[in-house]
């Protein structure tokens, strides 16, 4: 399966935050980045998203900006 | 300065390809993750960002997908 | 492989218009509604996204605003 | 009215499930596509979105992406 | 009609740059603010956007950070 | 500090309503315009953002549509 999105950033899921309809995931990078996801909560709950496991960040280049100090 | 965009990443960059009014722009984290961003092209010149620097992704949490294999 | 991006809409590749770093790509699905997306040229290139194939829009629900008449 | 973002699909509200500032809207097309949106609980509450209504979802270019099996 | 994206603010068309996919419109409200939009060549044709006309900028509150000094 | 998103508005901000893993915050500009964004609750919360204090609303422009009536 091929996806359109460039940037695919596997790590571990360190949080889980469910809301009412928002969940908000957090995963570590092997690097030691974090990054966090806001997915609609049915999403984290029918793809069971655990703290421990290995999942990938799926992030469309048009979301990033940049930041130059 | 703080940025409500949760996930802030540094990284060098590897690549800037610049197109009519936009521009890709690809950095690489210390930990060898890459991450594509397209900006304008403006943007890109007036900050005169160049391959080598350091510069910082800024994604907002309500742009990141997760992925289970 | 489980994708949180709540829409996925499959159709057939009806255009595909590349840019100098952007492609738009237009797919009409069975029922006859066009989607038309903009992704990377790369991406598009690297995926061989032609006319006439199969291929499946992927939209997270953050992104979806709605119009009432 | 003319609206820039390229893809308006009409469907019918099969499902409203508000959250506490953000509500999940869903709809069907004629062809049996879902789409799902997540927009803020105040509009939803505004625009008085009710299951069985013709509602008309629009998604800009940029956040399409694609999948290739 | 309305429309569930929150923000919709309308100025003076002070500028048109066009891409080869995308087209760059800025716009500058009553109160000086300037607004950039990125939207597809195509829209911005077909609409015909011309400077010195008055348009409304249509933009998702999930798209919008805030910085603070 | 330089970032790559064009559109940066300044306001006061008029009103901050909490959810449960997101909260929504609305700045008023000079000009009277407003501006409602939707942050996650812990950045909403990290940057102590109050009402009465100016702050600065971020948006990319390819997340930027256009209207014309």
């Amino acid at each position: 399966m091929q996806i359109s999105g460039r940037n695919k950033i596997t790590g571990t899921v360190t949080n889980v935050n469910p809301g009412t309809v928002n969940s908000e995931v957090e995963i570590e990078t092997p690097g030691g980045d974090k990054i966090v996801g806001m997915i609609t909560k049915s999403s984290q709950e029918s793809m069971k998203i655990t703290e421990g496991e290995q999942i990938t960040a799926l992030i469309k280049a048009s979301s990033v900006m940049f930041i130059k100090e």
